[in-house]
């Protein structure tokens, strides 16, 4: 009599086990009209430089100073920064014990990608992708030495409709005294599996202390699944770009190195640095072909919250991190029809339409050739 | 040599003990400039009544069914509902402990306040806003009595950069065979705190057996700060609006009765539910008259997951629960600057510059009376 259950059809949940939390998958709902509001499209002709950014080689900032005229990256401190530098002042007694206050303070880096003010992550050379991870793990690295740093935050804002002012491509870095929640629950979430895993031992690779990694288990699972059926979107000799199981946003990506576990960027062999540039690079130029437009997104890299002391040997607690990317793209149907997180998403649970089966094959359908790159008839 | 610390002035961190998560407070930011999206303005001219909307008296749906000519409030299943009712199909076993499934089933509502195109929360006469908090309670109860039910979430979309594609004043009440994840964590929030309270005992009313309750305390708190030093936005009799000690968005608001432990609507004498509809009105009311804007907003309306079935009596596990209101609204500094929930925010925690006290002193600095019918010479 009962039916048979179908993930791509039938409503049900799923659990995110980096977040504890769990999202609610509506697929039969996929074909519902779109009456909502629509976005700008994006510029599409921007200029290589542009005399009013004040991200462009030369051109002045609003603090006042003036970008040199430099040639790969370029990293300066936030002229509107959310933390200051340390000592930030010691706070008053609590008023009462569920109002607590906690004085923060670091450091927010603005990284820049590149002095071309039009040429985005899809959009970069090889080395000039080598040159932005590169820059990642040297900031992190500078950044989580400093005395008082307990977590580098490396993230990226693209597009307006993720809130981002300026086209010039780049990121930002937050460096705090304190460990945000979002990764602080993920390295708590890794450590429990760490001390009691769920699954059976695999031949996944292993995390410190010879003790199972939850996301090396994780996407062992996920090459296992052929590929027609699976999640994976792309992946080559140590990485694997994936919409997870557990994706909250339409097109969302977990890119993650699979062979061994790596804690931080710090842990990358030129190898492996190498082959992060081209994956970063095949998985953003597959975002714009989805709707041939610059694909919106927040992105964030989760890793070893700060590096070991200089001498310290690894191997560490903290090396139970296994460093990853999340790709949070708000775009759902269309370059104009974005993903809203409202209402029910705000107030009980995530919730998604599409599943991250048919998303995955979606971005796999793309070209990994860039449609502003490829011959009008193979665009088309 | 240590400067002294002001919140007003101060990075620092607050927790939310609903959520168990974290806010960055930087207030020092406050100033910097607005180079990003703005949104467009909310249409103000709305007809009383539009032939083309899907929720006005006599018209068609989505469904090809007709809205009868109602004269208060309509109910009906959601064209488009995110689960469906059971039963649903029983999932297969996982294909791996990390990858689990759970069916849900259960309704999707459409709640409409109002016959009338054009008339919003804060625009309803107190009888109409009365038949509203009626109507919640009574869907509430039909719903969450009906065999299979774990959970009723009434929520609101507001404005259309919520999402919300039709202006028509209405709201939503989706009933799961599930406690979503927010609920729940809030839930077992006000157990762990009724259990274990962190304060000291106050002349705060109590949960069930006897038990402090986290909400209680808050709140009861709260009402002993001056007034102008304070978050309350509004209170009366029963009710007070204020924006909370860890709020995140920018003038988010937390409405709950403070003068007795209140699980459920259901639990509303006459006279609160009475204060309920005065109090919503007003402080809506002031919503839009801050940037004199139709205000938007998610709201949601947490309370005992499901009532008490019939003849069982109060006071069970589930009464922990304390019935309150979020609302979370977007605009940030105009009708058309809006906070975006991007980056630092998706990939590590939540974030925000005005601190609640700021943003209470700005809603209490706003007229009771909306806007709208306010004559010109004040509306100036
Ligand atoms: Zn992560
Ligand atoms: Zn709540």
């Amino acid at each position: 009599m009962a039916e048979q259950f179908d993930p791509a059809t039938h409503p049900h949940r799923r659990f995110n086990p980096l977040t504890g939390e769990h999202v609610l998958v509506s697929p039969h709902r996929t074909k519902r009209p779109w009456l909502g509001q629509t976005e700008p499209p994006q510029p599409t002709d921007l200029p290589t430089y542009d005399p009013a950014c004040y991200l462009c080689p030369g051109n002045a900032r609003a603090g006042g100073e003036r970008n040199p005229a430099y040639a790969q990256t370029m990293v300066f401190t936030n002229d509107f920064a959310a933390v200051l530098p340390p000592p930030a002042p010691t706070a008053p007694p609590a008023p009462h014990p569920l109002l607590t206050t906690r004085p923060v303070d670091g450091q927010c880096d603005v990284l820049v990608f590149h002095p071309r003010h039009d040429v985005t992550l899809p959009r970069l050379a090889h080395a000039d992708m080598l040159t932005v991870v590169a820059e990642w793990a040297r900031v992190y690295a500078a950044r989580g030495r400093q005395p008082g740093v307990a977590h580098v935050q490396i993230f990226e804002n693209k597009g307006a409709m993720m809130g981002c002012s300026n086209p010039h491509p780049h990121g930002q870095v937050w460096s705090l005294s304190e460990v945000p929640t979002i990764p602080a629950t993920e390295l708590a979430n890794l450590a429990r599996y760490a001390a009691a895993p769920t699954a059976a031992p695999s031949d996944a690779p292993r995390g410190p202390k010879g003790c199972p990694c939850l996301l090396c288990e994780y996407v062992h699972f996920e090459r296992s699944v052929p590929a027609n059926e699976g999640r994976i979107v792309v992946q080559n000799e140590h990485w694997v770009a994936l919409v997870p199981w557990w994706a909250t946003w339409p097109f969302e990506i977990l890119l993650l190195p699979y062979h061994r576990h790596i804690p931080s960027l710090l842990h990358l062999t030129d190898k492996e640095n190498d082959s992060f540039a081209r994956i970063l690079s095949a998985m953003t130029k597959r975002y714009d072909n989805l709707f041939q437009c610059s694909f919106a997104y927040s992105m964030g890299i989760h890793q070893r919250p700060v590096p070991a002391p200089d001498g310290v040997q690894d191997d560490d607690d903290d090396d139970v991190a296994h460093l990853h990317l999340h790709f949070f793209p708000p775009l759902l149907r269309s370059a104009t029809v974005r993903k809203f997180l409202v209402g029910f998403e705000l107030m009980a649970e995530a919730q998604r339409d599409l599943t991250p089966e048919q998303a995955a094959q979606r971005l796999r359908a793309c070209s990994e050739v860039h449609y502003l790159d490829a011959p009008a008839e193979v665009a088309a």
